[in-house]
């Protein structure tokens, strides 16, 4: 069985609200690379995984490091919680858009039964002046019946509000560890589409795993296709449909790689890309021009009009 | 023990309060096959199985396919999520009815618990245009009882908003497993009777399945009555009372088959279908002459004023 | 250790607020046999068992036959779920009373935690023109805590507009189990006390058993105590105190049983029977004979003034 | 170690809003023994334990028994659920305090997460002109999470309305049978200290034993300390601060054994006793003769200004 | 690998809106020490340990021993739940700030899943007078989900009536023992940082210890690191950013030792110091003594503007 790729997706922007529209159209026009692109930069390690992710560059440890980052090498927005939110991004408010994620755990318990919390709302991000929320959605966790609910009323005050929704689509927790895991392409495929039938603006993602003793444990076609990483990308962007994607870094890899992930995603039909650690877990003028080349290649690389 | 027939239902219409009855009226007569008959289009394969299923006619995967299938090849109603509603139904408003589905899952975990969270409102269908919503129901789940209250929930909104209420009523759970499974005719005679009992105005079954080895573990007298497939299905749906039936297709069948169990439940006081895989896993004009073909034996076949 | 004879209750509805009063005024007066006591028929085993018990009498699936029998053959009140109020009552309103039952569960799954959830609500009853809601409370299960916190919901809504409330009082659950199951005289004794504290005005009770296998289960003194099933429903009456009593049939039984069981409910002190498949498993004519005969056995046996 | 006297307690009422200071007035001045003290009657076993409590007096098994004794024999309040306030109460209104005790559970099920669910809310002690609401807190239950949120519902409801906040503070559930138990010097202490900054205006404690088995296994030092009953009982008293303590008796003891825990209590700084078992399971004239020991007892030892 | 200093933090006072100020100016300046520190005294052990902590000096078992403590001695404010706040504080409004603690729990289960349930409000907050509140976050235990839900709420209100937050930042749980316990640097490492994020204004923490053979369970890379146990403090301030931070004493060390520590917090970057059971476990002239020897300390030591 053979992936095919889908016709162009109608423009996002042109089916939305004026709120959303309005505060969208800031994060893809006016900060950042621009030209309908995202290039997002998130400081939530500290919660997701505590304080350990600063150590390679202790300088990152002190979150004005990241803000001044976000607002200097020019990044669309600074992806944070509530904490950061009100105590440092004040100093920065009008030099780069604000998404605030409005959920969060720790990584000290088992991802079992994975579900996180919100700790703020949209109308915090309101108040806040944020162009967007952002919420993690653990995909299939045992949990997504809590998930699902808590997301319910994280999209509807979105709709009231005009305030664009992000949401971090995580498969996670057991079922999808026994179906071989949160990297391949099944698991983030499914990801990528509930998202976006949940009511997604924006489709955060993880890059997808080519990975053929993993592959054999999920389920048909999956388990029966080939299928390349592009090949895969391309597949998750077209399961999002109309919202827009975003992919992640991840843990710091190689610079050649990244950026060539980067021109994969955007070439595939993505918006854009968010690096966190691949970018602050570097000293300042390092972090500052490897920001440009994803710029550049962000750029470049757009074929989607958002 | 034998099976023996009810006498004619009472027209439901004749019973509703006017908003439901509006919008109910323009599902049974002004979209689709009409003259009291229901051709439902359903598009929530992406969240209850992923992706999977458009790799088969992979044009499928883009809601653009279904809605425009629903549109012009003569549905009643497509039955989608908020996401699609709101990203896709905007250019189809007025060419077809819309019912929104409130609540919905994943297929990662395990059934054994089942329960589906609702992830949009009544008052979204009201705001979005729709002529009903749809709710799961996993009817005999050990978690029956949030299913239930959830239910409730839906239920006053209908009534309050004037807004039919279909359930999908689905057999589901380790406890139904036990006597049977979800696919005996003692567990979709249960599921039709508890969904006409707690308010429903359209009850969606899945087709029951005659097998000995199966109906001998269900419940006394059930386990001790020969019966055929179309008894079955004509004591299903005069267990839903003056709640009208539609019967569901399930993964892809045969042509004739399909036809011929269209003639069945419409014969046994059926007022439709609702196919999904049947019709969008093929390519355009097949789908678009099956949906026809279908769409005759409807009308042909009707014996139940609504 | 003896059981001894209580003096006589005070009249309940001396106690009763104005609403309360004027609606359990009608179902003691002004339908079925009068003179003080109740007379109900139960419709809700579709949804506690299923279509199964239907079947001894087709006709009896239809929910017609059961409203129109209550409306006939001369019962104080039909009891039933939202869904059949809805749909069926409305050509017998004026002609019968409605008791809205306002929570129910499947059989499906063990009643191990039995757990029983509201679908509709006090309101409801109100709106439908109702004369009382009945509540059904798992006396003893492990769940007794949601079970109490959903019942004062309902009672202060029933305080709030002046509606009876029925409280069908089971023992169920492991726990109960342990000690000698739901059907003895400890079980249905702690039943009523419950019931009646909990702010029931009708208390419907099942027939408490003697069986010493069982009884040697209870705790001090039950289990030391000699008593007759006499004795016990007498005990059971008392122990609701003001609260009037409704004693049920369960499944059919012999006609001599069922007559001589209802004298001695009455003789005990109880205000009526509450009969479903006992009478609505027979065809129309033998259906509507026996309870000719209930109703002259209740009113000829009452000794209580509601 | 050993245990040493506190100094006196500050007037509590001096402490209160004036809501609570005018109804707790009326506990401790104008009904029952006056003079500061109390003297209760519970009469909630009928749900705590089933109506097996009143076998031994039948004729305690109508409620009219405990209330006629409460105000007739010299009691301060009756303590009754909900259910009996509303049918029993009004003839003695004026007549006698009602304290409304608003949680409650049945016995059937273990007590190893004990948890007593809310029935009814302090607007309603309010509606029926009580002049305290009551509460069971099972203190270190497994679930002291939701007994402590509930509580605290509880607790701003008092606020608000300016009712005094009676504490029944049991040590409850698996955790504190690990540790010697509910009976323990420890446990009970702990209890009382803890229903005092939860808020409680009167708690109410059952007597601790001392028993030296059990003593072994409680926390340091209470596993090494040297202390008598009596000593046990000022500990508890003094730990509850300026909260007022009453003792409750339990099961039905001997009289001189009553009378001197009556003493106990009182000269430990205790304001007074809730006797319940230990006097209506006596016949009507034995027991207006203990309530008027108790009250001489309770008046002639009482040491603490309230 | 190796720590470094971070850069100066920008005045939390600063970032602040003008209720939040004006209350947190009052514990810094007015109160206690002053000169931008916190000298705190809790008075929480009656219900997180039981009256057991009170042995050691028995004065300090009635409350008024440790609100005259806190008034004359010299703190900056006294920190308890609703109960003493309700009945001990009004003596001493004006003399000494009141921090309300609004969640507890009793140490009698099993931490395992320890979760601190709300008793009081942010409301009763404001209308007690306090200067802030209190709040207890397991970090990574189980429960963290309903833990950071039930803190949010907390912080919203926090918002809403501009009084500031402090955090009890604890890790707590069966995983975090798994990962060398709670007391390690990484533990308390990112519960600084966690609570920074969730919102506090002042996080409270317990003092890291430096152990071998715990902190090779921790992850990287913790467990690969040389530190001082001066530099764990110093790390976990600087997680805490802009937050202040007070570090408590737990139980009652050596005078050296605890002065050092005071020391050791305030050259961090710390804010203050939470002393209890240090203090009042002490005769009343030696507990005013040593308070007048730490309020030196911290005067003489603090290195950070607030």
């Amino acid at each position: 069985m053979e992936l095919s790729t889908l016709t162009d997706q109608k423009s996002l922007l042109a089916t939305m609200a004026p709120g959303k529209r309005t505060r969208l159209h800031r994060l893809l026009y006016e900060f950042g690379p621009g030209n309908g692109t995202l290039l997002l930069l998130p400081i939530d390690q500290g919660i997701e995984h505590g304080p350990r992710d600063f150590f390679p560059n202790p300088a990152s440890k002190d979150p004005e490091y990241q803000f001044r980052l976000a607002a200097e090498a020019g990044y669309s927005a600074i992806a944070c919680q509530i904490g950061l939110a009100t105590k440092y991004y004040p100093d920065y408010a009008g030099r780069v858009s604000l998404i605030l994620k409005i959920n969060a755990k720790t990584d000290v318990p088992s991802s079992d039964d994975a579900f996180s919390p919100l700790n703020a709302s949209v109308e915090d991000a309101v108040r806040l002046g944020a162009d967007a929320v952002g919420y993690t959605l653990y995909v299939g966790s045992p949990r997504q019946d809590d998930d699902l609910a808590q997301l319910k009323t994280v999209r509807e005050d979105c709709d009231r509000f005009g305030m664009p929704l992000v949401i971090w689509a995580y498969p996670r927790g057991s079922a999808i560890e026994k179906k071989g895991g949160q990297t391949t392409f099944y698991a983030i495929d499914y990801a990528a589409r509930l998202a976006m039938e949940m009511g997604a603006d924006i489709v955060k993602l993880n890059m997808p795993k080519v990975d053929p003793e993993k592959d054999k444990l999920t389920p048909a076609p999956y388990n029966e296709m080939d299928y390349t990483q592009d090949d895969a990308i391309r597949g998750c962007v077209e399961s999002a449909g109309r919202a827009l994607v975003v992919l992640s870094g991840g843990s710091k890899i190689d610079d050649e790689e990244l950026l060539a992930q980067t021109r994969s995603i955007m070439e595939a039909g993505g918006s854009g890309v968010i690096y966190g650690r691949n970018v602050w877990q570097r000293e300042w003028d390092a972090a500052v021009e490897i920001v440009e080349q994803i710029r550049q290649t962000v750029v470049s690389s757009v074929r989607r009009t958002p």
